[in-house]
């Protein structure tokens, strides 16, 4: 058995499915080069049949990534297979994901197919991508609930056309840990040629065992653990990468293996990743939570911590807290600025955008003293909004809001290019800058988030909003930053409204 | 063995030492009853020895709460136990929980005691208890590192002298599953009397594997399980109540025993303790995160889900999705008002304070058209810091900001009775608030969090405003709720500069 565990982050793809998480082409590229920049093994960038825009992204992301494997998921028909096949084309190193349930409710209800006609299916889906790559791997969906016998032979004839990793999720969330165990034991003892594959697992959290049942399955022989950063994903979300890389290495005396992952990146992921869905981070979360580790919360404990290694098992530099200090102020220049956007992964085309970009930052400069990290990323997602897409822009602003009186807001708009003035009252400014918006927008949808936070503590840190709103089914998050709440709130407002103008409609594959 | 496991809630103590956690004595009665509500069996209400606080409000607690067992901790000393013994005097069920380390390096370097001197101090510690229960916990510090032969005989001589519940803490969160159950397993083997204990287990949270041990070790026979509403606690926290609970409920099969738990005050109780504490719950997290369960979302997948029982293990119902519905209008009167109230665990005590409330209520009502139960919460927090501790209250307040100007603010303060009228210009009105409230306060405070969430959904939602501030290693939190998002905020910021005020020191224990 390798002692190398392969981490496969689909963030950009399970991810990506939690409701209101959904990424902008250019918003999953800056992911995915973050976590080449971890050092992941395979990144899964999307489901390339599923959409233009995410057939797109795929492709993007297998253009841009070297050191990363790049996959695409795809159910196990000749369409969807083809379509990954394609998007995958131009990556250094390429993955075809397929799938098809194995469970006998997922094969009665969903599926209408015999055990027989599955088998059948899954070995034609190795074949056909064994047309585009040789790294092929399998997923038998809601294994956990499936039957191990029929799981042996559908596993055994993949093998037999060609997959080479074989993942075997638990869809629903319902395994603990022994009992998952011993299920990937047990495949890999009867599974013929069971030592010529990576044996991988794909853990949901529902009952918060997601990294529990991943581990034990590192135990038991899995060497891909499939996981994404912060745990995002469907429901309850995936296996959080952080935890399981920070485990393995932590208690490399119980796990036998390790990973090749650079662990200082790990809390900028988690920043970035939070930043781009809007879904914070909480103070308790292990490892990437602000109060992860306690000498970071500020808090001096002389009288109960005599030495600090008696409560610490991991340290906060080696995931990452403490990297992103002061870096530029207003005397910084165009140099500076560039190179520091390069260090933390924000990729500029051109030089009118870098010109932009620069021109922003010293707007920014002048409202507050010190620029970290966060606040660069913050601007640049604002500045990745792209001319073509941005049907709304906010041009100028003013509120007004005293005791005793209706806050009051006055917005002009740039609506497809033409300028336009409006004013609302509300029960606040936010409100009231919300109403003026739609007196204009009338786009019918329904608010269900509004959440704000300082991108950087001190009390000129800049907002950032983020805007949740659904119209029929469809759900979008937007941002919004600047150092006036108000002002960044109507930016999130009318970003979130920019990507309603963008009408894709969406798939959700289970795995 | 039995099978009930028994469900030990210790967010009012270990989960109210994560930095920015700490709560009033209001707020951790309010916190008490809503585990009474949820049926949990013995509530940890704090350490009645760290402070007159906290023993004030262990003592209040033991005084409401009848039908839940009333806990306070101590350490392995004179003075602890009998502060612990007189808190929970009132109490119609009492327990006191001692505990010692019993780690080399804690022994070593934190007591500075021999394992002879360890045994025999916590044999003492068993003594002085009795004199107050017979419900008597001890706990050894930092189990997870500490020698087993040395647990079994500390265990041996500790229910020789009466304690009724051994506590075996994962101090650090350092062990994995299989290990501590293996742990767990052979300390009941080999201790003397393990059968007529309660075996107990309390776990962290730092490799996120606090709620997969703590079943690893029901599933040893362990039959306590401390644990904290959304997981709260101290770095990455403590196993999250929530999920064990689902956890056991859904895999009866697997863990042979469930719990007493009315699980349809479970997310009650998390939003409540969320918002106490100001700490969001990601929208990821299990059971109680927002996107738990995939039908609230209000995603529509019809494509993809034929059946929903395909995909769920869980209903929302059954832990409370749903059950805050609306309640309250600006026509609703008095009773109703008042017997919401009481439904959702706020107790008025006197007919001044329900008069405060309504006129309150009533305010909000003109605002905003729909008053649910999360306002109400809200509002009440607001109401619950009585006039005594209230220094600084805010006047009257004006907000200005413009395209091009720099954003103002006018401010009227209550300061410790007298009107004081402050103004100051900022990079956005929030910040212009602070800084007028400051240059009447010049609290030397450092901001170190500031977030916002919209308490309902809706444009006209109430923002529910925290800051966290820091002076001098003390940290405090501070909430405001308003309509208007700049003046929720300077509520938030006087509220946090109030607490201050109140310059209790505290002990962390690290159990």
């Amino acid at each position: 058995m390798s002692d190398q565990l392969i981490i496969f982050d689909t963030t950009l793809r399970d991810g990506e499915q939690s409701p209101g998480a959904s990424m902008t082409r250019d918003e999953k590229l800056r992911i995915a080069r973050q976590l080449e920049r971890m050092r992941v093994n395979v990144i899964e960038a999307g489901f390339a049949a599923a959409s233009n825009g995410d057939f797109e992204a795929v492709r993007s992301i297998a253009e841009a990534i070297t050191e990363s494997t790049v996959c695409s998921l795809a159910r196990a028909n000749e369409n969807d297979i083809r379509r990954a096949g394609e998007a995958i084309a131009p990556a250094a190193m390429g993955r075809i994901h397929t799938f098809i349930a194995t469970s006998p409710i997922h094969m009665e209800k969903k599926l209408r197919m015999s055990p027989d006609q599955v088998v059948e299916q899954a070995v034609k889906a190795i074949r056909w991508a064994a047309e585009y790559t040789d790294d092929i791997e399998f997923s038998a969906e809601d294994a956990g609930r499936s039957e191990i016998d029929f799981l042996c032979r559908i596993f055994d004839a993949v093998i037999k056309a060609g997959a080479r990793t074989i993942n075997v999720p638990d869809t629903v969330g319902y395994n603990v840990p022994d009992q998952f165990a011993a299920t990937i034991r047990s495949l890999i003892e009867r599974v013929p040629d069971a030592d010529k594959v990576v044996w991988s697992v794909h853990c949901h959290n529902d009952l918060g065992l997601a990294v529990a049942n991943s581990l034990a399955a590192v135990q038991a022989g899995a060497r891909q653990v499939e996981c994404t950063i912060n745990g995002l994903g469907e429901r309850a979300g995936n296996a959080s990468l952080e935890e399981i890389v920070m485990a393995v290495r932590t208690r490399r005396d119980v796990f036998k293996c390790d990973t090749r992952i650079d662990t200082t990146q790990i809390v900028p992921a988690s920043k970035l990743v939070s930043g781009v869905t809007g879904f914070p981070v909480q103070p308790n979360k292990a490892i990437v939570g602000a109060n992860a580790f306690s000498h970071e919360s500020g808090i001096h404990q002389d009288g109960v911590l005599k030495h600090r290694e008696t409560y610490e098992i991991m340290r906060a530099e080696d995931v990452g807290w403490g990297a992103n200090k002061l870096v530029l102020g207003k005397h910084s220049g165009r140099n500076a600025f560039r190179s520091r956007l390069q260090e933390i992964g924000i990729v500029i085309d051109s030089e009118e955008q870098l010109n932009n970009a620069f021109t922003r930052f010293k707007e920014l400069a002048d409202k507050k003293h010190e620029i970290f990290d966060e606040d660069l990323h913050a601007m640049m997602s604002d500045d990745f909004t792209t001319p073509e897409q941005e049907h709304y822009r906010l041009v100028a602003s003013r509120f007004h809001s005293e005791t005793g009186e209706t806050p009051e807001a006055s917005i002009t708009l740039s609506a497809g290019g033409k300028e336009i003035h409006a004013s609302a009252e509300g029960s606040g400014p936010v409100d009231a800058a919300f109403k003026a918006i739609e007196s204009v927008a009338k786009s019918g949808t329904e608010l269900l988030l509004y959440s704000v936070n300082a991108i950087t503590t001190g009390t000129d840190a800049q907002g950032e909003v983020t805007v949740r709103l659904a119209r029929e089914g469809r759900i979008v998050n937007g941002q919004g930053a600047d150092t006036d709440i108000i002002v960044a709130s109507a930016k999130a407002y009318l970003n979130a409204l920019n990507k309603l103008h963008d009408n894709v409609q969406r798939l959700n594959p289970q795995v």
